[in-house]
């Protein structure tokens, strides 16, 4: 469970890149080794050499299978056979579920009852047991506490757990991996899992790279976090982009942060609607509001980086295509 | 200029997979080695082994480019300095402009006056002199004729052409490069030139493999010709698959579709737009009406290919998202 850094001291976990090659070790023939995609008009438009790493085409549609995945390949063999609980509605679930499925752990996903019904349908379609709870009337906490207690469940939380970062982390090896040095990261940021894990990487691998995570502007706890050094929340922000909603950063990623990431920028949604747009006529691919983040940030000349290598991260695919071709009419 | 039937005599010429071998040659490191998808969900529920290649990819956004650029770059000298036309607001116009423009060839495009603005400036985008002309008011031929004569340039024709066949024959080359011999490969039809060249390489590559062509159901010329063995024809067919409006097949592709390919199917618009919503939301790809049609045939159950290793191609992905966003909603 993730507690607000005023509860809470903040250990300062590191996470080593060895980490994340142990990661990589174990999601080989797991994971897909997701394509990198580049444009000419990009590179025209931004005077740099773009690529594009598309974890919209991982498993799940997200790099979530990556850390859990990884996250539950270690656990003992008691705690697999009682079982994993996480809290999630979105592409955390998802990993979760299939993860759980692949390495036969009983996967149970607690959601909001007023969760889309086709997220629900996907979890339990990767054979988990889906528990849907009435936000108003049941606190998250309780009931996670009840559940573990009933279960004996392992509770994997969907950032904030160095097994997580770790299987993140992977996505920014492969990239690197695949195209070689690069100058830039471009990162979106919602818990900060995926961020830190990238930078980590990215840093052992290409030792000049700066690394900049992106949020939304409506929800740019991490951002102002990162500017004061002093841990910032959000709630409840409006913004289309689901997956960077996030309170806050973790007790594991705020300082993993700071001490990784170059710089942190914001995009309004508006701005990402039309990079989210572009990335579907121009690349041909479909990307979910926080899967281009990282795009819209160079897109839009919120960074500018001609002359140089730049990695940018899409995150992930999975939309409600109804919601999203809404959003494009109006 | 394609003529229907009765107006000339069916000429007999064979594409051989030679050309389709040297039309590949051309386009190394000119075309994109475009890749090849499959989905866990999509073998689940069809039986089969299936693999999507991906046209959507290929430069200008269809498999267009591969014919264009293998018949410009056969122009002599001559030829090539005095340019090049081309008949078309869709796909052809964009894989024309990209091959004059690489080609150092001048292109003109003639587009009907109501043609879409973004088609008109992803065309001129491409380095081409785009012509409108008012539908209502010019006749085509004589536009054609004009400005062949004007300019003593080559009118490079959409799909009724040796090379134009050739070319797109590459795509399934490629395909069975990638993923080895097909049993059944599903391939969309407007005038045929994909399809044919497609059968062609298909059967050198992989002789037992069946190749079913797939149209829209209000479109449907391809099909009644195919099994009347006489060439019939469609006028301003209302179906959203923009690419299979084409009349009628070609003086070449009609006999070419008669002798290489082994049936042909329809797909209602209906099943089309579900079938290309389950390719954005599942394989995370932005495909054009037209471009699903083939994967429709597969996962509508028209074609049922259970125990097969099944070759869908998706032939491009140009879509306007604010027309398409209304058709998903409505």
């Amino acid at each position: 469970m993730t507690l607000p850094a005023s509860e809470t001291a903040i250990p300062d976990v590191e996470i080593s890149y060895a980490a994340i090659e142990q990661a990589a070790a174990r999601l080989v023939d797991r994971a897909q080794i997701t394509p990198v995609l580049g444009s000419r008009t990009v590179n025209d438009r931004t005077g740099a050499q773009v690529f594009f790493k598309c974890e919209n085409f991982q498993r799940t549609g997200s790099f979530k299978f990556r850390g859990a995945f990884n996250a539950l390949s270690q656990l003992t063999p008691e705690q697999k056979q009682r079982g994993v609980l996480a809290f999630s509605s979105g592409n955390h679930a998802q990993g979760m579920a299939l993860a759980g499925q692949i390495l036969n752990i009983p996967t149970t996903i607690a959601m909001p009852q007023d969760a889309p019904a086709v997220k629900q349908a996907a979890t339990r379609g990767y054979g988990a047991e889906v528990i849907l709870y009435d936000r108003a009337s049941v606190k998250r906490e309780e009931l996670c506490e009840q559940i573990a207690i009933e279960r004996g469940a392992t509770v994997i939380p969907p950032y904030d757990h160095p097994d997580i970062i770790a299987g993140q982390g992977t996505a920014a090896k492969e990239l690197i991996e695949q195209v070689g040095s690069l100058d830039l990261l471009l990162v979106c940021c919602g818990g900060g899992g995926l961020l830190s894990g990238c930078a980590i990487a990215a840093h052992a691998l290409s030792p000049q790279c700066r690394v900049i995570g992106v949020e939304p502007a409506a929800a740019d706890d991490a951002t102002r976090s990162f500017y004061t050094r002093t841990l910032q929340t959000v709630h409840n922000p409006d913004t289309i982009a689901d997956g960077a909603r996030t309170p806050f950063l973790g007790k594991l990623t705020f300082p993993l942060v700071l001490r990784h990431v170059q710089d942190m920028v914001t995009v309004s949604d508006e701005a990402l609607l039309r990079s989210m747009a572009f990335l579907w006529e121009r690349l041909k691919i479909v990307v979910e509001p926080t899967g281009a983040l990282a795009a819209a940030a160079l897109l839009e000349g919120i960074v500018k980086a001609p002359g140089s290598r730049v990695g940018v991260m899409i995150s992930g695919g999975n939309v409600d295509l109804t919601k999203i071709a809404s959003l494009l009419i109006h």
